[in-house]
């Protein structure tokens, strides 16, 4: 099954709405109005079935999961007893981020990549990486959906995109083994996570981890495909821009497993119904690795089998902002001058 | 003006209440309370009047200072009407984190810590950290409040604490230049930044920051201080371990202003009311820094003039969990052998 969120207009301005994608038939059902009209059927008054619609099927795909195994039950009634009512054509939305994630962290799970950037930054590559899967977590404000435009920040002249997958957490837990860990996964998203590469290395060189370089833009979508619909460890993954082929891989290639990088991130932490776990970037999945660029206007395509194809144009870069001054050391280096 | 948040007992289960503190009465006043009496006063139904006044002073911090300007407003009616009735021992409370932070970024500002850190842990220092604010997010799943055990995750042996001011944002904004950005700031809480630190250096030299050695607990609390009651270029911070002074500072020697710290973070990305940005941990303040460590049972009290005092007890060390499995490359290093 595949669920999507999408926006639609109301007296109180655009609201969220939580939708079921029908691929074959090329339709997306509207969850809440199918459930509302549901409990009208069973004599529900419509004021009172589209409260509980609305509280059942939130425009926020997080939410919704924090209902647990009661969610996807639940889709089947309302999908049984009223889908075709509620349904539109696929064409037509206007898309949302795939999830309103409350938290996306992101791995480095693709020793290809891990090597390319590292080399192309300028980076000392570490073995720890093979020890640890490393990751950051970037910022939930921005997260952009299917057809999106890319903002494209003051700071940078260097726009990347990135080829990855979004593992989406279904279920509250902490200090998993990789075999529990994975049963929190409720499905796929694809994930591109643009990148400032000019700032990058700078950034990371600190110690704390990406911050300007990654926190504009996450764009999450189209859809998240279940996980009983997909082999997480054989989904290809590609990249086009402009409809050019510019990426290849494969999920096959991961240092770690899906159920190792939610256990690892579960230890002492904890994961909750929505959030994401980018599996980090595909071999050669970024311009970065290929010696490229991109430019305003460019046209990216990332698709993964049995997912779908997320879409989005890179915006004209925004005009200048305020940087911070540079400061004077006073204990740094003094000593040894 | 202080607010906190406090934990009462309800037929649901526990619930969040926002609460005022006065500390020179030694009392604290039940926002929600003061409101549906005010509210009862003028005719209010006792049902209409409890369903105004939670969403009025709900139990989130972060969804109260969402209100924007209104919220203070709000305060003071409901003060000024029942405070007196709604108030209880200041002695009393179950203290919760002081703001359910939607995001917390913890910044690096201090220059004595960065010098000592890295010294430290054997990290390189890197004269980036004064061309701009590095900082880092931890996981908002791990907030604790004031009185609250710490956990000992069991993947580590030296567990330490960092003094920090908590500077909370109470709008929404991005892209904003230190003056616009400091109007941002809502008040101040203590910080706690409990680490680990011997996963630290190996975390932090993979370059996408720290993640176990942090995210296992974030104090914040007693409660906050709005800005009008503080000079935040002047905050006495000090750290005691059972009773004993182990560290002591003064925001005065930041390198960066808490103004230039929002500006930095809102640029291309955006902050919201409830987020907390830590300012980086005091000149000595961790054990790190004075060759120490913490034990279990160990009590550590933050103080800062103005805010209050947090105190938390280093809870036993969690027993065993899993631990990844090392990887072996494939192609890292391969060229080269």
């Amino acid at each position: 099954m595949k669920f999507a969120r999408t926006r639609l207009p109301g007296p109180d301005g655009d609201v969220a709405r939580l939708v079921v994608v029908d691929t074959d038939g090329d339709r997306v059902v509207d969850l809440a109005t199918a459930e509302r009209l549901r409990l009208q059927g069973r004599g529900a008054s419509e004021r009172r079935a589209r409260e509980v619609a609305l509280t059942t099927f939130p425009g926020s795909l997080a939410a919704a999961l924090g209902t647990g195994e009661e969610f996807l039950d639940a889709v089947g009634r309302a999908l049984d007893a009223r889908g075709d009512d509620a349904s539109a054509p696929l064409d037509g939305p206007d898309w949302l981020a795939s999830v309103d994630a409350p938290l996306l962290r992101d791995c480095s799970a693709f020793e290809e990549h891990l090597v390319g950037y590292h080399e192309r930054l300028g980076l000392e590559m570490n073995m720890g990486h093979f020890e640890m899967p490393a990751y950051y977590k970037t910022s939930p404000s921005r997260l952009i959906g299917h057809g999106a435009e890319v903002p494209w920040p003051h700071y940078t002249d260097y726009l990347d995109y990135e080829l990855e997958l979004g593992f989406v957490v279904g279920k509250v837990g902490r200090d998993l083994d990789p075999e529990a860990a994975e049963s929190l996964l409720f499905g796929v998203t694809i994930f591109n996570d643009f990148s400032a590469r000019d700032i990058q290395a700078p950034e990371m060189r600190l110690g704390l981890g990406p911050t300007k370089s990654k926190d504009f833009a996450s764009a999450l979508g189209p859809w998240v495909t279940t996980i009983d619909e997909l082999d997480v460890r054989a989904l290809e993954m590609i990249a086009r821009v402009n409809g050019e082929e510019w990426s290849r891989g494969s999920s096959s290639s991961m240092i770690w497993t899906p159920g190792e990088l939610v256990a690892y991130i579960s230890q002492g932490d904890e994961l909750h119904a929505g959030d994401v776990i980018g599996s980090g970037t595909a071999p050669r999945g970024s311009a970065l690795e290929l010696g490229r660029k991109l430019s305003p206007g460019d046209q990216v395509e990332l698709e993964v089998t049995g997912v779908g194809v997320l879409r989005n144009v890179v915006g004209p870069k925004q005009p200048a902002g305020w940087r911070p001054p540079k400061k004077e050391p006073k204990i740094f280096g003094k000593a040894r001058a």
